[in-house]
């Protein structure tokens, strides 16, 4: 196994932000693996949308990871059982997906091994952003740390990186910046609760941060959506 | 979702250390929810020792969660074009599996988080063991650390504890902790490349750790090997 830094294992959900996300590690000259999640998600309209992002912007590879989170239940996002809510509400959630991030991180974190990278890219953002505790920068910082441990490329001597590019920004410069770099927006997905052919609600919290980011921004939505 | 600081995730693999794990979190008076994996690993007789062991020594639920590590490879565990060394080597083995604790920490932390349980058992150990990365105790306390910023418990105030009770004892001491406890460990199987009936090799680096561990215990080994 051959260290290669220009390796880099990219998480891209189909949404706009993880679309953005692979541009920056394309454009900063990484050979990208896109990994996306097949989690047992409501919403899979999202796998077509990751699909076309990475067809779009360009990978290596593409690997779908199969893991049905929804056999413990727990998120409105897995479970059908919970009511997707239409409103913002203070807190965590009830789409937040257990340990979400940590499940995702550490199945990158063993391609990055096997792949001889050292580069995990996240579109993970502690401004827009809806409230889930594993998108917050101490919790990045201290995943670093313990995948750097865990794994026989640390013992070797060399640091994981989570990248993190978008951690800082507001869904309107995310935009800009994705705009910049060429990303078709209208190929991406961030609804919660798309219908049947893949129009977004336009009412769950992801549409209103993504919405909202588009109006700020002053670039146009392209954004197909079932009711205006 | 209640918090409950009986309920523990026990990761149970079928291998002897996982068993004196379970024991020993049972005797504590945990209600234990017992995890195994089937990740595409060779030896599938360990599942089948896994559910064995669950029923030996009780348990209020036991899942097996699916998830295809082997698709990534890099590991002689996983991959069959991967020779299993005969032999004892020094560095970190070929049956290394590519961030395999920290994939398996982090679908118990999402079985945990919706349990409202803030207690993981995993049977690690830093003295006989291969020689991997994500056995030792500075991995485990990073990991610790990483969970409670993950997750809405943690948000919550309440730490997430991942307990190792094995983490400094010898092979021997594990295995007369374990016979105190009552444990079968004719049930287990620990053999990296066990015969289709199920019978242990005597050869690999982990049937090597248990023969030493049942020698300096004193304690008759009830393990089936294929030769003598």
């Amino acid at each position: 196994m051959s260290l290669n830094s220009k390796k880099a294992v990219v998480l891209v959900s189909g949404g706009l932000d993880s679309a953005t996300v692979l541009a920056i590690a394309r454009q900063a000259g990484h050979e990208c693996y896109a990994l996306s999640f097949d989690y047992g998600q409501r919403h899979r309209s999202e796998l077509l949308a990751a699909a076309k992002v990475v067809e779009h912007l360009g990978a290596i590879a593409h690997r779908t990871f199969v893991l049905d989170l929804a056999q413990f239940g727990g998120s409105a996002l897995t479970d059908s059982s919970i009511a997707l809510p239409r409103q913002h509400a203070e807190g965590i959630p009830v789409t937040y997906v257990p340990a979400r991030n940590t499940v995702f991180l550490s199945i990158a974190l063993a391609w990055a091994e096997v792949l001889g990278a050292y580069d995990i890219f996240i579109g993970v953002n502690a401004i827009d952003y809806s409230g889930y505790p594993d998108c917050r920068p101490e919790y990045i910082e201290a995943y670093q740390r313990m995948a750097t441990l865990a794994t026989k490329t640390g013992v070797e001597g060399q640091l994981i990186q989570i990248s993190t590019p978008l951690l800082h920004l507001s869904k309107a410069e995310i935009i800009r910046r994705g705009t910049d770099l060429g990303v078709n927006y209208g190929l991406t997905l961030s609804c919660y609760d798309p219908s049947e052919q893949g129009l977004a609600c336009g009412q769950c919290d992801s549409c209103r941060l993504r919405r909202e980011g588009f109006s700020v921004s002053g670039i146009a939505d392209p954004t197909k959506y079932v009711s205006h």
